[in-house]
């Protein structure tokens, strides 16, 4: 494959290479890893952002329409959206794979927009760099807005608020009790929080449970990248479309904000470091998942199981091995 | 160091020599790690076995008066008692560094005791490791019980299970409601589970969560190492010292059985091997961990930041770089 060559039409906003190149990034193929690597740092180059917002929600809060919905609305205004997904229990379930572009049907159609099932992975961290270079691609294939969706399944959320300039919570309309329901780390990452649904019946318990929220929110500790006012709660219908332009206002507003004082610049300074860390650890013990590697701690535990070597002396000598490598 | 002639002391019970080994496998210096690794070496040979007995409570639930009354009254029978400790928390509190000693006042002046604080370490995988060694010196120093306290901060209990024959769970006399406070997790450690202060004024209500609690285990998924009746509860009196006696002969028959059915020795095997694996991530890692590493770390982590390099670039590097050291 020619890299630059693919590099070049991802510049120009060609989807099918926008899919081929993701593809390549999600392989773990070694061949295909340099490749990956000499293109993402290609595409560096053009300098490319994306408005990255981050959405988590539980299952049944109407995540797939909200998104479809939003994303109408964007592509109505002119903007090019990508849709990418964490979601690292759907290698086991499957059915979020298959199930992504049929839950966004409208979307899944247009020209504009760009959906991208989570790769099928069962680790959290492979999914989290191949959605992360995946981000990347669809940032340099010029879309506007890349929204990365999560299941919220335990560490996934901290994953997309580490890829994203905003993250969005979609709740539903509940009871007071139900508040608890919302790990306090979870509302804590939350730049915006809707309350969906806010439609027929469910209307009056969703503008009770967003003022709830709202109250919750001013509870919790100032963060110095939101500007008066954030984290903010709104109530929004997917289903009704209502909502999500005053929703959309609020996402640019707090996005000019934070790029005129410097955070979103901060932020994302910030997550680079923080996923080169995340890399070279993720590098250092993927050097134990070689077929010679782990043939050879095999045996060097059954050593320790039989008492043959101290676990500190068979550590030594697969250290010793790796380095010999 | 002569660390063959500083090997031999330990075998002779040597309690001087046995304090200055703890002290070499406590050092990170890295000639100090070498003859605490070759010292381990010559001592494994001698082949000698401890009851390893693993202890949790929260703090209150009269730990050190337990531990005290039950190693003086092991003591009474002839048997020599260690106590180590895995607080990843003192490094910062320092309270149950300077304070194991004096809280355990008439157990420290026996010569048939042996008291060591948990290690200064911030890092668990750090305390984990040397306690795991200050055990196996203990065994060679001809110790017949190694107790292995915790406060159960996160995950030590986890450590301490995987360093233990035997783990006891000691709890304090409470209202039902309370019993959901243990979690899952720790009562399926539990081997026995010890209601303290069954003495005056708690007595009774000591018996109930006794009772409460013996409901609870019987509910638990039936273990292989398991003779029937076990996982079990008992009340104990730390202050009065009674039923201690009763406890130590459920440890004996628990012991004895695991034995004689194999699974004390696969239970060794199994930790030998998770140790050994958690060695081997934890040196990998640690190549991090010097102050060339670091500062290479952060040189790449300034250019991933600056966007000078992707976090994969720099990642790539960084291996590069500790590749050739």
């Amino acid at each position: 494959m020619d890299i630059t060559q693919l590099g070049d039409r991802i510049l120009s906003g060609d989807r099918r290479a926008l899919a081929r190149a993701i593809t390549l990034v999600e392989s773990r193929r070694d061949d295909h890893r340099a490749q990956a690597a000499s293109l993402l740092d290609h595409l560096a180059g053009a300098g490319r952002q994306a408005l990255r917002i981050g959405l988590s929600g539980t299952p049944g809060v109407g995540k797939s329409t909200f998104i479809e919905s939003f994303g109408m609305m964007l592509i109505g205004q002119g903007l090019r959206v990508a849709v990418l997904a964490v979601d690292p229990s759907s290698a086991r379930s499957g059915g979020s794979i298959l199930g992504d572009k049929t839950r966004m049907e409208r979307l899944s159609r247009e020209r504009a927009a760009f959906i991208r099932p989570s790769p099928s992975q069962s680790h959290l961290g492979g999914v989290a760099r191949r959605t992360r270079e995946a981000v990347s691609l669809c940032e340099a294939a010029g879309f506007d807005v890349v929204l990365i969706e999560t299941v919220g399944v335990g560490q996934s959320e901290t994953v997309v608020a580490e890829l994203s300039d905003l993250f969005l919570l979609l709740l539903a309309p509940a009871g007071g009790d139900e508040l608890q329901g919302v790990k306090r780390g979870i509302m804590e990452m939350a730049d915006l929080i809707l309350v969906n649904k806010a439609d027929g019946e469910l209307k009056s318990t969703a503008t009770r449970t967003c003022a709830d929220y709202a109250g919750a929110l001013r509870l919790l500790r100032k963060r110095v990248q939101d500007p008066p006012g954030f984290p903010k709660a709104l109530t929004v219908s997917a289903v009704e479309e209502q909502g999500l332009d005053a929703a959309w206002t609020e996402m640019r507003a707090l996005s000019d904000w934070r790029r005129e004082n410097g955070h979103w610049t901060a932020n994302r300074a910030e997550q680079a470091r923080y996923w080169f860390g995340q890399e070279v650890r993720h590098a250092l013990l993927a050097q134990l998942d070689t077929p010679q590697a782990r043939a050879e701690m095999d045996r060097l535990s059954t050593a320790a199981a039989q008492g043959q070597l101290t676990p500190a002396s068979a550590a030594e000598q697969m250290l010793a091995f790796l380095r010999e490598g």
